[in-house]
């Protein structure tokens, strides 16, 4: 019996419902901030956060490859004094030759050419290197700070600045001029002119959809042919990089390839799946991310060739100055799925209780009928543990 | 007195509570809606959010350092055209030498050897390089699109192309033979045997936990001996770049070794660190990034050595074709914590509500009984600013 | 008159509104519990979620640029057998010369000069090079798995191994001795006081903000004199190597570079943007990537240089040790922005109700009032279809 009974109980617990008892109020005034709150509130939901905020879409991140390649040739004259042209291709200007999502593209330089071991002069531009005054400067084996190589204590006549004398160094000589600055008009300003292919293979592993960043329908001659362009063809994956450059708001190209600098391009994919995969195609932009600081400027790096020269080694130095453009993927797709729907819906209805909290507050501390508004919601119950009010005082409990 | 009052007011409200007045309603069927909607909703809470979601565990991101280290040699023979065998080890065929979280394979490779600065025909499939009908299209000191140098305005024959006219160019020559396609099969198809061994230490900051990717009892002879097989050894960091491949559900290693491409070599660390650290290891998996276009298919790149012969500057010239592998770290380690597990069981209760909402509207408009449990749910209050509604028909306010 | 009165109630819908009707129970135990509960809720979205997680706040993650720049010099002696000293400069140490968020410094080398296409004795220490007892296990045209080169399948008597016979390979001869390990102490250990410039430019897209990583009003003279020093000058950006390698826990300079390593160099920017803007700057974190094994320790690779001498091509082959840096940007920004306050608050208060599910189970079970309390706040409504309770049972609906 006992049994029968717990069953009965647990069965019955299938065939119940627990609902709130409502206080209907029928008043103009918290009727009117009640609607109010709720148009807020549904309207944050609805209109934010599943309309604009796409709320009924599963998202996934963009994931994919990009690959580069250039194509220009520059000519300059007399670059290592020896009155020469020399043509620079893509081989010659892009160093290294491949960099994963960046490349760097030299437009300006200084050539240090034929260094070899050996002693000579110290550049004067280097601190403490000027031995004019105090020959006891050029401690014997140490190093200078921003030196080029270590001392052997001797203190000789510059031979590029008569009437100076600088510390001897065992170094690549002759070491480079710290005195020339950056030439300009840039050596390979003509790099306004190369072109970059950017071939960008994306994939959203969650939908299964995989895109690249070159039409469908178009052939190989359109990529050898078209040119991005924001208005005209902004589907084209070839980028002039004097484009590239005034589309990151620089006034004019040699304003960046003088000293050089770092420009990124981004690649966004933002794919509303629940439209036609055809739509969903990239978009490119543009910043540069260096500031014209005073204080060190620009980007510019050195690197060296070596070479043997009947069994000596030599080397050419290269100073270089140039636009390292940095390669950024981003963006999402989204595809209509019922479970983030859900969940929004579900939370906004929960956040709909917070118009009945707000309203309260009126209804029994501010409107003129609070008294007969609060007898009816509330039902005074005093426990056995009820608080021993101050006597007089408890007039709640007379309610 | 009146501040006793309020003393004595404010100390009361420390030992009241409020709690909603409910209707009870025995009613099998909107009992059983009631219960079904309850329990979809504490299913889903509990077993998605907190079990299958891992609710009950804070979480960190994977962070840590890849390096790489490969092995194997190749041999091609009468590459530059000087019928001799020549051996490419690592030094050769890895460039750069050393990349952040990537590495490049050469499988294929197109020499121009000994190219040097001078005078001679612009490759004919240059676009407008081909003179033969109309010699003034070599504009001077003007570069083509995608030429290798500045022309001299001279129309001259073609060696390469006899019979036919192209204009003279200021560049490295001799020119690249633009006729020239990848090689079948790829000269160093052998790259299929190499091996490369992958070093990762990852770390879990707000965990304190640091692992590796090699397995602890095992001695620098199993790194020499073993490979990673996804049945037989998971484990092993010294994957054949075959197996990377094929792996990559690339059909036969040539397919993508003549043309080169991108695979990624994802090492994900999934780790629940509930359970024993020891079960904290990586999972690798492998795809390929790029497409296999019409348009440009594969990947390569050109890159230049530079030689002094006799005091003459000249460069080999290398088309390299090949594998560029990225590497891409992911993961996270989840833990107990009391924190999300609160947050998720509070939710919960919270989005319970919902099951009130809906089972109201049939409580209220669809079943028989609606008029009665109405009458029981609601209490009617007329504010002094209610609504005036038309007469006659302010029927609810007679309830 | 149907049309009218639809109107009506419609319009009357703007000025209802609807509240719960309470049971204001007072009572000190449940009043206690209902109060903590409130409290524990209140003080951790107002104080952990709103105040110490700034809830109050809309955020921006940091993007932004890094270029470094190092100086120094460092003097080996009779590295390649030579007797010469060799002066190694930042073009010499640094490869590849220019990375993307990351710089490695070579602080050891074995160098191995002058090595040419040809015939040789394979390195004894390659597993299956040793053909002292057996030397069919030389076998023509094959590559051994980490050798050098390619066997011609001749056993040939060891120059560097007396006593001992090695297979003879085609390849760059002499290969590499193997048996050489890193040199102690490190060819360049001065690589302790060279200095890295590091330029980060940043940018909070969302508030508009940019930033950079020296210090405004400081000129370049600052630039070249100041250290990084987390006491005296943490804002400085030229850092000396042995500061950062000491910052990462390693107790000695030469604990890392004599077999290499990988330290990240951390660059935090969080920022508080309700605050001046002077007050956003970065804090530099340092730690070391890799982990100490004794299987395949360090970092190194190998790279090499290419010669021409009188018409034969020839190569420089460096293994190089040494430091691989990461430089990882991160951090965010935060201002005051309405719509995650009201959010934050919102939840709250959804939250909120948690206090009364858990009071309700007191109240209800536990209290020994729960009798009258279950009276007061239960009103019995038996449906139409109410489920029949086993009879005699049926207490609850006689209530």
């Amino acid at each position: 019996m006992k049994m029968a009974s717990l069953l009965g109980r647990v069965f019955s617990l299938f065939f119940e419902y627990d609902t709130p008892r409502i206080v209907h109020i029928r008043s103009k005034k918290v009727g009117v901030i009640n609607r109010l709150l709720q148009l807020c509130i549904v309207g944050y939901v609805i209109g934010y956060a599943i309309i604009y905020q796409k709320g009924y879409q599963d998202f996934d991140n963009v994931q994919g490859a990009i690959t580069t390649k250039l194509k220009g040739v520059a000519q300059t004259f007399n670059l290592s004094g020896d009155g020469k042209n020399r043509t620079w291709d893509v081989n010659d200007y892009v160093v290294p030759p491949q960099e994963n999502n960046a490349f760097f593209v030299t437009t300006n330089v200084i050539v240090t050419p034929r260094q070899q071991m050996g002693l000579c002069e110290e550049d004067i531009n280097v601190v403490g290197a000027n031995c004019t005054d105090d020959p006891s400067i050029c401690v014997k084996d140490q190093p200078l700070m921003t030196g080029d190589g270590y001392m052997t204590g001797e203190c000789i006549n510059s031979s590029r600045y008569p009437g100076f004398k600088v510390c001897q160094v065992q170094a690549w000589c002759p070491t480079e001029n710290g005195n020339l600055s950056a030439p300009r008009p840039p050596v390979i300003g003509v790099a306004e002119n190369f072109t970059v292919l950017i071939k960008n293979n994306i994939e959203f592993p969650k939908f299964g959809i995989k895109r690249r960043n070159s039409p469908n329908n178009k052939d190989n001659s359109y990529l050898q042919n078209c040119r991005y362009n924001i208005d005209l063809d902004p589907q084209c994956p070839v980028f002039k990089l004097g484009t590239i450059v005034s589309a990151s708001n620089i006034r004019s190209f040699d304003d960046i390839a003088v000293q050089g600098g770092v420009i990124q391009i981004l690649i966004t994919w933002d794919c509303n799946l629940d439209h036609a995969v055809d739509t969903c195609i990239p978009v490119y932009s543009f910043r540069r991310l260096d500031t014209n600081d005073t204080a060190s400027p620009g980007y510019n790096f050195r690197f060296a060739r070596y070479f043997l020269d009947n069994g000596t080694e030599i080397r050419t130095l290269f100073k270089a100055y140039g636009i390292k453009f940095i390669l950024t993927l981003q963006g999402q797709a989204g595809k209509f799925n019922l479970k983030p729907l859900i969940i929004n819906i579900g939370s906004g209805l929960a956040i709909l209780g917070i118009a009945t909290v707000i309203c309260d507050i009126f209804v029994l501390y501010v409107l003129k009928g609070k008294a007969l508004y609060k007898e009816k919601k509330y039902l005074e119950v005093v426990g056995e543990d009820a608080y021993q009010d101050i006597p007089g005082l408890n007039m709640k409990s007379g309610d």
